[in-house]
């Protein structure tokens, strides 16, 4: 049975709440609840921080027991060089995704530090690109 | 029944025999009927051209008779006005898809023309990226 | 009498049907029968095409038939080089025209590779701008 | 009947002096009678300064005592944030003209402040530019 | 007998018409003949496009069936990431070759997007660059 | 009894009726009233102009009578090199105020020339920047 | 009766000891007992963190329990899209403040990534600027 | 007998009293007189305004009564393209001076827009570099 | 005796583990043994840290206790005004080394915001860029 | 009997021992041995030197004496505006050569100061760019 | 009695010979008598080189028997940061001059290296820029 | 017994002398004393030239001689491709140094041309960073 851990980065937490016009109105807790659901044959962890430095210590951890992270580490796509290291330290392959299409938003969201050291990129298929992210590590 | 389109840019009909390192060493033909198993209550259609404005008549003609597009415009992707304009005007979802992490390559081939116009992007899965971009298009 | 062409380029088949907000709800063929009914006194030509290069054949044909040209490149107003060489390499008159006020619009749209190699620029008065295009060719 | 106000930037009152090979040998005195001869339906009228805040008070002046502007802010449309806001802050519509192509001249004069905030652009017709704002302005 | 073809892109058919003064008054027809004399031992042909897309299809075809290809891509040479791929993706040597001294003309046309998936350069050498293009190959 | 000069600069003559939206409703005067009274302690003056040199000159004319400025140069700001060389050459302390947040505009309106020469900057508190500019000199 | 925030970014914990030339000989906790003595009517808190994602949860969990923060986020200012997005995810004004002029300092302290987020934006007042930032609030 | 005009642009009239380390102590009045007595073979006349059109205006006037021009335009040096075309459209020829060398100051002031159309420029030493300017009209 | 402390950023807790062609397969504890053994006469002290802000925190805290600082702030010496702030808030000398030559890697490695604010800098000698750090404190 | 110059530029005079994947295995004494036998009815000279000045003095020099320069200016292709002052100034045709694909290598060699002065450019052929720049000046 | 050098970097061996439209029909050695007969009480001395780090050395030689340098750097001017550093490192005052109004030709030669740290800059008045520079030597 | 070269730039011959608050009071003939002592098992060998070929031919002259070099190119760091590729050429270890932090200086000091191509860098440590440099070769 493979393992696959979601991470998520700064104000993730807020789901459901914060801006619904952009991110929609569930919260993650509700859609990971149908993500298990839909993938019983996978075991899925779920961890969110709004540390920059926490999000680099989870992925060196769960490097070792896990095969493959669906990432959207938000803010720090753009700006976190020191997420881009740990995901080329680690061995395991990473999934990069984002909830909206962040190519029509403000210019500083538009290029991300992160892709380059990913296995691939989803995005903009609102929750449904954790969805896809999961049969993305699936498929490998 | 839906009906989705996957619409191949330039070069793409050497997929296969071109650069093995990075689209693999399967033709399309090949891996399309793949797709037709794996989703046999879609009904695909497949067009390639090398000529941009080609493809700009395509989206136009296609629009009205289809529930979505996979698109992998290639080389157009980062030059390409002119199918931007056409997948703006055309009413139905277009799924951007790329086989490599284009992110990885050349720096010209970081930005895309296309990604704000369409509903989502879908990179670097190899021809996986094709089969994730109709799921993406069926769960809508 | 003179003649005069009015050439059109990608995506301009759809005027009328297209992002109606900003092109208006006229089809260019409606309109071109208001043109012919203005200028009695002109033989009116019309030629659209969706690819670069067709574009750039027609522009070298009719340079030897014709006084004038009313060009809206659209799309390719931005990115042909190729075009801007047909315009430069034939000897009659090109006016460039836009029927929005492409510097309201993306930053991409804001220059024109063409405009340099016209004798002159008309943009933002809706179809009305082929109407001065063509009283333009006449004043010369 | 419509009134229209051709407004005119920083040395334009030398025209049929300077620099001839641009801006040809006829003053725009005798150019304006021509205008008044062709459009006797129109109630015409003048103004020209070379100081930018006394463009901007005209400009604030007659927005309330006519139906359109045709504006040649010459050196002012590529510095005048001022000008700019003016144009933004009336109702009326402007039309912004120049004589010359600019963009075959040096590289300052190829970006305009004042196009996005004007309704349509007309350049490179010599002084037909103005006879063919004034017509723009009876079309709306 | 070695087979070589001469590839040339958008308005290279006006040789001999269009702006002498950079480009000379001889037709490509007539400067063709002169190549077949001067090289018997070589089998030549020759194709002529202005679209990007049958460039791109050119090349990909007579890649199976010759030595190596003289190109000269005109504007498409400073636009085209597509006909760059199609060098990338065929194996035979392609020469680059441009009449003019392009450094000495527009910016824009300054930079090639083709010269990194050539095997060489040779510019600024009138008609003269074809034939040192041959030579070139000849060499290898 | 502190003397503290209000320096507004272009368009700003037509607050309250000009882009409500972006400046309210309320013209100047009637808020410069409510100014009066609420800093009773203070004298208070008042200078628009749409001309940046005749703001220049003021600025030059009331610092040997006055304990402070509070200047909203509005257009100028983002072009005036002629005022910020005012601000350096006296001696007065100059507070920058804006009325709405210029960072959420036009790209041109993000950086100011003023800012470095002035003791500070308050900008999006509406008609409030200027009671807080007041304040900040009463400070001092 | 309102309460208000205050949130100190990175290295403001030092303020008294640090640069005594650019931020003053004052503690801030020394300065926070004068603005409690200064308003009265209102609730005020604090918090310093030198962590950005702390940053990011304060604001999160602040949210629901004050009318308005006074945030000086210090060198997060210039690098931080993750605070940027808790200002905009929550719904509480946010006044952006900073001790120095720091467009009078180094090029990378210019720009803000805040300040678009924020409602308003008072710098170079020393520690004056908390306390407009307070009437600021209390303006609203 | 020569006549030439001594032109100064914004802020010059606090010569000897604005930022003495940069600009001197001495006025600009007290310096004319020691030049009308160094060079009593030409006739000097002198002018200053802070106004930018009022300079354009001025350089029009006397362009049909002198020998030539030394300017100081001060600021309007880096940002007028109105000025610019004033000397452009004159026939006499105008020397460029500044007191101080600014390329050791800001940025800004690197860059001349006056320069390219001024037969000379003189810069960096002090109130000497108007007496250079009146002999380098001289030497013509 | 004096003390020093080294100071590691991000993902340096793999050093042995992580991507062995670029850091070597020597752990940082093993490698800490050896430095305590060549320095008898120096107070070795050691922490990592992935969270920016903590880093921030432990360099104000050691500022009043130790002699000087060898940093490797590893991925946040590319994007950290914060820790840039704390060095130069402190008084003590801080040596900035990196065990790769980061100036053959990646554009973004190539910039450090910590080096104009550090003492020295030491880069390209593997693990013995801290030998050099620690012996370059000992020579101040 | 017509005479051309070979100038090699700096390190050149290594050919053979530096970089043997780049410049290839043969000295440039052997290959110049080659050319001399291949071009019997040409009188060849060459020069080398790692002087940027001594290359200037060179083409000076030269060019009284000569019909032509094959010139690999190495280095000082990307930076010496001196070598294009004096190939400018000389009237003799100068062909620029380089031995590999210098757009396929680091940036800073993608643009050459020297060819807008020189009469072309050939790169890429290995050696064999000498051989095809003899020829092309034999076909001026 | 006043000693001054004249120092000429690359190519000014050729005035006179090289572009003459641009640089006049004198040799220098024929201007220079002239300039000796005009200033009698000052002791001239001149050298030229066409290698930049000669020029450095004679700077740093003549630093210690002379009153002051006219220097045109010539091509130098613009590329080089050693005779720039040898220029600060000295202590006698340096003049720039140049021949042609440098600011009218390549925008490569548009920016100085030299100014920043020369006492002045004279440039366009041809041969005479010397005598000016002279003449500004002698006001110090 | 080790060969070490030290090679120092232009404008180095003058330390000691020149701008004594960045370079320090000794020359360097006196601290390279200094260094043969501190270095008996160290043959050392010292070379300065102000003329980039002369570093050019040295480095290519010595490369087969000793075992590592020094190297303080000073102002040819920032400017010279040719030493760089020198350094390329060469087999033997290179050492970049600099005596002061030159990221504290002018921005045209921030980068290196040289660093990409050397094993290693060290700059701050005034003459130390020689010192350093030494170690640093005797570690490998």
């Amino acid at each position: 049975m493979k393992k696959i851990w979601i991470v998520n980065g700064p104000n993730l937490n807020l789901l459901g709440q914060r801006e619904q016009d952009i991110y929609g109105s569930v919260s993650f807790e509700a859609y990971y609840k149908l993500l298990q659901e839909k993938f019983p044959q996978v075991e899925l962890a779920y961890y969110q921080s709004n540390v920059e430095g926490e999000l680099v210590s989870k992925l060196q951890e769960i490097a070792h027991e896990c095969d493959g992270v669906v990432l959207n580490a938000a803010a720090y796509t753009h700006t976190s060089v020191a997420i881009a290291d740990a995901i080329a330290a680690i061995k395991i392959p990473v999934v990069e995704v984002h909830i909206s299409n962040v190519t029509q938003r403000e210019a500083f969201r538009h290029s991300s530090l992160l892709t380059p050291v990913c296995c691939g990129l989803i995005l903009g298929f609102g929750m449904g690109s954790y969805d896809l992210g999961i049969q993305a590590l699936l498929q490998e």
